[in-house]
């Protein structure tokens, strides 16, 4: 979401590229470079019909794919809100580390496809990220909807999932495809398993978490650039 | 699925092109000819982990786009296997022409958000070819699970949906997004609205629901060809 972007793009004093992608696609492209490295940053922008962003998984695989084609980046990161949870001890604000991809929203079961439905894409091992930059880790699992059914929270306590949100695993599978090194950043905008309402709470929360997460997005960017993969 | 292809490929003799697209996909092309036109057939490929296909939202959004970027088509058809309501009059084998996409898994209950999460892309208006190819016609709604919720059977019914199936809106938003004509064409494999699991029945019914399939595709490509869109 632009929302969430807007103080990355601010504090790292990014550069919109005006026709970054071809003028069907909605997404926008901004550039800057940091410590000599560069960074580049892709929003998903706006459904035309709506004027709101174009959340979900969809948009995420297609923005993934023109991110990776146009930019061919050494390492991909998606930075985002997502849920938490209070039993497993999240607060609004936390910024969390992928530590694998699943989905709670594919159910498929017919063998093979039911693994493939889970996702399970892999993560880069993070240890020293999360370790020097205090970062939580967990398994995100990913869905179309803000709001979660019961069938959806069965199968995010079965995958062991500590964060729930909307696009990491369709982001960890073209990162698969493309055998990119993928790591996911989180910050919790509101707790699943509290009475308060996702939607109410997702939005007076989006401010805070989208500011602790540029935070935490500049220090692992000046953590990892002129390192290797093996040493995050 | 590849299984969902075959027919097609066989009675219209297509040929596989080898390197269709970049080395990262899984996704496979094939070409032939048909009275004068051309015709390619995409199919998503498979999961290398589990070898299943590529079914759902994530493979068909990045397939429809690969498609259009790599053929640039007059026409988008979406070819494929569905679930359709016994109670609106669906029987199995029966062949559906969209009027319409929602999906019935993007539930996001926030103003603007909500209508963006039904999808509500168009249809091309095919009332020719329906009427003269004696084919159903209905809204289709799109979800990644086979296995349907109450929660997606309750969203089901008031979208007026009469097809439940897993790619067809993923690849309407990128024919949204191109505006290219779109069209989708659902052969029933099962009947969402019985006792019966959805998973023996799809798999029972898969071969028949395919070549009714592969026989519609066919009356309708050579429907199409040299005509304009307006005439459809």
């Amino acid at each position: 979401m632009e929302q969430e972007a807007e103080p990355v793009i601010s504090s790292l004093k990014m550069r919109r590229i005006k026709k970054g992608f071809n003028r069907y696609l909605p997404f926008n492209l901004y550039k800057s470079f940091l410590h000599g490295g560069k960074i580049f940053l892709i929003t998903s922008g706006k459904d035309y019909r709506y004027n709101v962003d174009n959340v979900a998984t969809q948009p995420a695989t297609l923005a993934a794919f023109v991110a990776i084609e146009k930019t061919r980046p050494d390492l991909l990161i998606n930075a985002g809100t997502a849920g938490g949870f209070k039993k497993k001890g999240a607060n609004i604000g936390d910024v969390y580390v992928g530590s694998g991809f699943k989905y709670h929203d594919r159910r498929i079961p017919i063998s093979g496809f039911d693994k493939y439905g889970e996702g399970n894409y892999p993560a880069i091992k993070a240890s020293k990220i999360i370790k020097e930059l205090k970062l939580k880790s967990g398994i995100i699992s990913t869905g179309n909807s803000l709001h979660a059914t019961d069938e959806d929270l069965k199968i995010i306590k079965k995958s062991k999932a500590a964060v729930k949100e909307m696009e990491a695993s369709a982001i960890a599978w073209v990162a698969m495809l493309y055998r990119k090194p993928f790591l996911a950043l989180k910050s919790i905008t509101n707790l699943v398993d509290t009475s308060k309402p996702t939607n109410e709470e997702f939005l007076n929360n989006l401010d805070i978490a989208s500011r602790n997460l540029s935070k935490a997005l500049a220090k692992v960017l000046g953590y990892c650039i002129n390192k290797r993969v093996s040493d995050f």
